[in-house]
């Protein structure tokens, strides 16, 4: 298996935020080839001390690597990653790796 | 569902940290009160234009934040997050949410 993870930063207006991820960019990430699964936080981000910076976290699950190359590699990969600029202006951290149960 | 991300940055000494995460650290956080399971990235943390800084992160799963706030406030959990300063000193970062499958 491996793991897409996008951390997004606390937006300046997330009722909007929440408004174009949920019904634009996540319609559009979920047409990307070899996705098994998408996974969001959902509330407050909490870090160690109280609430995180980050504001929604998300996983998005691939049989591997290649997978994940081959997925964001598509034209549904490239209009999901060429989205992020419509909505992820406070900045999105995206961490890609193959993962194991321990 | 909630989830508990750490994210660990780039140790000095990969190998030092590998066995130390492993043998220790790991062994510490399963014994965790209400931990469901534990998922690790294996190898290089990629990010969209190569390595990323991060080098591990790993996703702790309980069954709500109620759960996460009584299994880090346990004996065991303390003693995990006690342990993160004997070998995570090049910095981990830990987010914690419900989550949701969308």
């Amino acid at each position: 298996m491996a793991k897409l993870f996008a951390i997004y930063q606390q937006p300046v207006d997330p009722a909007a935020f929440d408004k174009y991820y949920f019904d634009t960019h996540v319609p559009l990430a979920k047409k990307i080839p070899g996705l098994r699964s998408y996974e969001v936080t959902r509330g407050d981000v909490m870090g160690m001390g109280g609430k995180h910076a980050v504001y929604l976290t998300a996983v998005l699950a691939f049989d591997s690597m290649a997978a994940i190359a081959a997925g964001m590699g598509s034209a549904e990969g490239q209009a999901t990653a060429a989205d992020l600029a419509n909505f992820a202006q406070a900045g999105v951290d995206v961490m890609m790796g193959e993962t194991e149960m321990i």
